[in-house]
């Protein structure tokens, strides 16, 4: 059966006012361009003519600015999840524009089998390779790809040519069955494949836009002298436990989040002798990754994205041979699978807006209130990995902003599974300590000096109970920012 | 080789001053009875003596008295972790008495492995049989005994003589493998059995403690109006969920909490035509089970223990032949599973003790300050199950306390986790609805009437961002409480 080749025009004219819409992708990367953006000026188009024009939006995590900048700059979207990052449709959904569900990222894909969330309607997907047998190769990114292809009514290919075909067999596409019928994973490495390396469709339903369009991928911020010191703090943690016999002398499997402090701590695990050649699992591979896989630092690498420069990007390509058999890439429902993280062991490495002195983390919410990007898959490693790492600077805004605070705004990651705290000042270790012996710990260890004795005269208020917080002075530290342009200004008494 | 028969006494003076101890059992059922009650009375000998004797107390979850009671009297407790039900050791704990960690019940036969949290030196187990090659085999309740048994240097086993013998085969004794050698657990059906029906131990390390004594469990409150409307609720939920094709037909496993509110709605389930027999895979298997078993509601029991009245017990034993290949008890590691939980696809039932309008919970402190009990498997299920429901009546004493609250004062399960709440007004779905439309459901359908305006006032306050709420008003309900004794004369300019 011969494909259907359209217009990026054209297949904006298959989704239609209200239907729900599945991208592939996750963060930018294997996102699609054209299509988004034609949908994107399809809905002005209509809202210029008086008709409604909203979509659901499903995708892996986060986009590129081509689907969640553009739809939303369109205003049409009427509900998007699990993840975002983009400057515009942050200003839009914390103004309430649209309803945000901010998920488990492991859980969308079988959210949407279950029919929690409404039927599919369209899928759009980046591809390196269609084949007229319904054969739908990714590019970098996976996300929830094998669900909304195999679910959608009608499936857009946009066939990349600028991603090189021979990227066929990077891939590791694998849905779960749904319960009661749902059997194990068969990851029990991090290199084990377990799928196909496409997602197989009726050929039927599937049209092709040909693009030729480059990532949407920036570089990072060079690393600065705090987030090397914690990168250095957390290298050096492990190295005790390693000693301790509390991590195996072979190492366990790394999962970290995004951003340069992960990437200073990648960096400055592959610079300490002590750490031994180490396997990544995790959700996005950045830079730092490859690099240290072309330098000996990393074995393995198992993600849903590979997230990287352009300059990197092309760099893989170049040595593709190379990476075939050191790199992998999963749907989201398997990079991020709770049961895999906990059988795997692995080490969850995740950065924090705030975090407080009982050990809870808010990673999504400043000020309790504005919605930063999300939970993204913190929570399914932080919960279900052999040991949570949080990192954070100690200060933000020179200093006027104490990451250390004596609540947090909003809780994303509770002392029930928060186990160690890294600023770059130290290593708080949670394990086997109650609330206040918690909060010393990580007073001592990880606040700003300048903090430490507002800190301490909030923990030593004299409020009875396991956890000795005061709920009417538990915000001095936000109000005083507010009132005064410094948390330093705390005054308890006052509120 | 022969069995060493000892006293209680001798017995307890195998353990040192700052040993950790680990004891069999999950809630009072298959905890030791003597033994820690010797212990404590040790502990207050040494006391007397100036001595110091304090211990490290690790079990399944909570437990009876003679163990959480006696040695917190005794005050012998150094360390205490998972959960607590005991009303002496919460005074203690919440008097700051000892360190108590509270954690997810499936995490902490792995972190004692792991050597997270000390070397356990002495394991206290009530048996019902225990052969001269080291064959142990548990009462009613299982807990950590395979990891404890296993690790500790000595092996104290109460052989409880009025637990019958012939309970061998209805555990199922499975311990994992440490990553990175950790395979699939292979249970795909809650019936599935892949262990011993007893834990082995070198018969070396083996003493053991003849006891005839029965359980410590209480009964129930018998089902008021609140909570049959509860369970009403959770019924007719699951019916048009079932009509929807959102639950599959055959249903799915069902996880229930502790106490009345669970009971009744397995009564309502139970008493209801349009749901068909289903399964248990549950952490505590409690009275209401044990009926609906014999009456053919339920066709299969799988949890952590048999937590039921002394009368439901000896109805058990009695009727052994029935319940033996329809009921199996698990380690905690395997009852709670993550991976599993989401493999078979468990129902969450959890009961909480504040809930607030964008749909975070309270399951561990009064005030935020007080620990109640603790956050037991309720993390391990909600999180990881097809459905997470919580369940709460929408008042507490005599209508003063209001269990639907502008935010929780102490969060155990948020946002991102929760997707049902269930009052005796009605069943709020939080699923795809953005924090705003979060709150519009739960105040419409399970806040109670009188709060109704209270709560929209506080949501239509014009904060802005994705999460509306006021960091200083947040807990007026609260403050109202402590001054007036109502939360019905919250204020929320006043603070």
């Amino acid at each position: 059966m011969a494909l259907k080749f359209i217009s990026a025009e054209e297949a904006a004219s298959l989704v239609k006012h209200n239907d729900n819409v599945g991208f592939s992708g996750f963060t930018h990367a294997g996102c699609p361009k054209v299509v988004p953006v034609a949908i994107a000026k399809l809905a002005e188009e209509e809202h210029a003519k008086g008709n409604s024009f909203k979509i659901g939006v499903f995708t892996g995590a986060s986009t590129g600015d081509s689907i969640d900048g553009s739809l939303t700059r369109a205003k049409a979207i009427k509900f998007r999840t699990p993840y975002q990052t983009n400057k515009d449709m942050r200003v839009a959904l914390n103004n309430g524009e649209f309803d945000f569900f901010d998920l488990h990222l492991s859980q969308l894909a079988q959210e949407i089998r279950y029919g929690f969330l409404g039927k599919i309607n369209v899928a759009v997907v980046e591809a390196c390779d269609v084949t007229e047998s319904g054969e739908i190769v990714p590019t970098t990114g996976v996300g929830i790809t094998p669900t909304i292809c195999r679910l959608a009514d009608i499936v857009i290919v946009e066939l990349n040519k600028s991603v090189p075909t021979k990227l066929r067999g990077i891939h590791d596409m694998y849905e779960l069955q749904d319960p009661p019928k749902r059997r194990e994973i068969p990851i029990y490495e991090v290199q084990n494949r377990v799928g196909l390396e496409y997602v197989k469709v009726d050929p039927a339903k599937i049209y092709v836009v040909e693009t030729n369009k480059d990532g949407e991928g920036g570089g990072f911020a060079p690393v600065d002298d705090v987030t090397a010191r914690i990168g250095n703090n957390v290298a050096e943690f492990f190295v005790s436990e390693l000693k301790a016999g509390r991590i195996p002398a072979h190492f366990l499997p790394i999962q970290s989040g995004v951003g340069n402090i992960a990437n200073a701590v990648l960096a400055s695990m592959g610079s300490n002798p002590a750490i031994p050649r180490f396997e990544v699992y995790t959700e996005v591979i950045q830079d730092a990754v490859i690099d240290m896989m072309q330098q000996g630092n990393i074995s393995f690498a198992s993600g849903c994205s590979l997230t990287v420069s352009n300059e990197v990007l092309h760099k893989f390509y170049e040595d593709l041979s190379f990476f075939k058999n050191k790199l992998v890439l999963r749907p989201s429902e398997i990079s991020n699978n709770p049961g895999l993280a906990r059988r795997l062991g692995i080490i969850a490495l995740n950065t924090a807006i705030e975090v407080d002195i009982f050990g809870n983390v808010n990673s999504t919410h400043v000020n309790g209130t504005k919605m930063m990007n999300g939970i993204g898959g913190s929570g399914d490693f932080t919960r279900n990995s052999y040991l949570s790492i949080f990192l954070t600077p100690s200060t933000a805004k020179n200093g006027t902003i104490s990451c250390i605070v004596p609540k947090v705004t909003h809780e994303d990651h509770n002392e029930h599974s928060v186990k160690i705290i890294v600023s770059e000042y130290g290593v708080a270790d949670l394990r086997g300590k109650g609330p206040r012996n918690r909060a010393e710990e990580i007073i001592e260890k990880c606040a700003h000096p300048d903090y430490r004795p507002l800190l301490h005269d909030y923990l030593n208020r004299g409020v009875k109970g396991h956890i000795p917080q005061d709920l009417y002075a538990c915000f001095a530290f936000h109000k005083a920012l507010e009132e005064t342009g410094s948390m330093i200004n705390a005054d308890f008494s006052k509120l």
